[in-house]
């Protein structure tokens, strides 16, 4: 692994462990085995790294290059592998709030993040209208969805730290299944038999 | 009014309008036209007034003495009423997730009052299906309604603000109209033509 790689990987590890604030450049470089000299060769400061981590989970999410699902179960296990990229990084899913007010940069990749997400989260609506899985809806009924399954990624593990209990990564990989059920009211019959047949979802 | 609750008034114009970052106890006292020392008389600090703030608001939701609603226009009135206390005090709202982490005895309350929500989100279901309100669900999808409008409550605000947009008091009075959207697939034929009838819902 290259010496950038193998920093990404430490501070993941300690992020993910005990959050952003009490980790510092010098953790990592020490937990990366190197110099703290060495770690701003690769990275200028401690929101470097944080970016570059956000990056790396955009792209393993691979949202934006996506085509629409054929099937449903494409598009369950879709969810269920994007719920796992998430528990991976799961410190961006608890601290995006507060990271992006710390980082302005950070802040502008989120927010063009969130609108390219409800756009693909819209055409996905009609994709499943078209391919008949899910029942015609009007307009208002398309938002609400998106709006319901854009909460559900976004907010799911905060959600479930704000009870106060330790977030384990079954609570944290449940979001596909809540997802699901909230799409379930509107699925054809078609599309539930096809659904209850789909494997490993 | 008594200069403590002038305090709280002035803190909670200045807190919606610049954040809390930005707001120090001494731009608090100078727009309550006193002293620091007298305000320092009513307050230890800035989180102790957030922390009033906080129990403000949850005083004015009411939420834990409330009865359960007679009628499905009662519950959506209550609804709406909830979501002009939030857009009063919006910023805990938008900053709450960081506030949380800036003070652990806000974080035990809020931690409290989000399981006590959850508990009577999962009363008010029962209750609507004794009344025939809604259609009898299953344990798992009474979780998944509760789950569903606990995160609309708790994270719309937030949610609108991640697309980098001015949050209008319309949008986040919408609030209430998304959750009886999520309700609407459950909703017994005699409860929709209820609905249909309730003023000025």
């Amino acid at each position: 692994m290259e010496t950038k790689e193998k920093i990404l990987f430490q501070a993941l590890k300690l992020f993910n462990q005990f959050g952003t604030k009490d980790i510092s450049t010098n953790h990592i470089a020490k937990a990366t085995g190197i110099s703290p000299g060495n770690l701003y060769y690769h990275f200028r400061n401690k929101e470097e790294i944080i970016r570059f981590l956000y990056q790396k989970m955009r792209e393993e999410i691979g949202f934006e290059d996506l085509a629409l699902p054929e099937t449903l179960c494409d598009m369950m296990a879709y969810c269920k592998y994007v719920a796992t990229v998430w528990w991976r990084y799961r410190f961006l899913k608890k601290e995006l709030v507060i990271l992006m007010q710390k980082d302005p940069l950070l802040q502008r990749e989120v927010q063009q993040d969130t609108k390219m997400q409800y756009e693909k989260l819209l055409q996905l609506m009609e994709h499943l209208m078209e391919k008949g899985c899910i029942v015609p809806l009007t307009e208002e009924m398309k938002h609400h969805l998106a709006n319901t399954i854009a909460l559900y990624s976004n907010f799911w593990i905060l959600f479930l730290q704000t009870f106060g209990e330790d977030v384990s990564q079954t609570m944290a990989l449940d979001v596909s299944k809540e997802v699901s059920k909230a799409l379930l009211p509107y699925l054809s019959d078609k599309a539930v038999k096809e659904l209850n047949k789909c494997e490993g979802v």
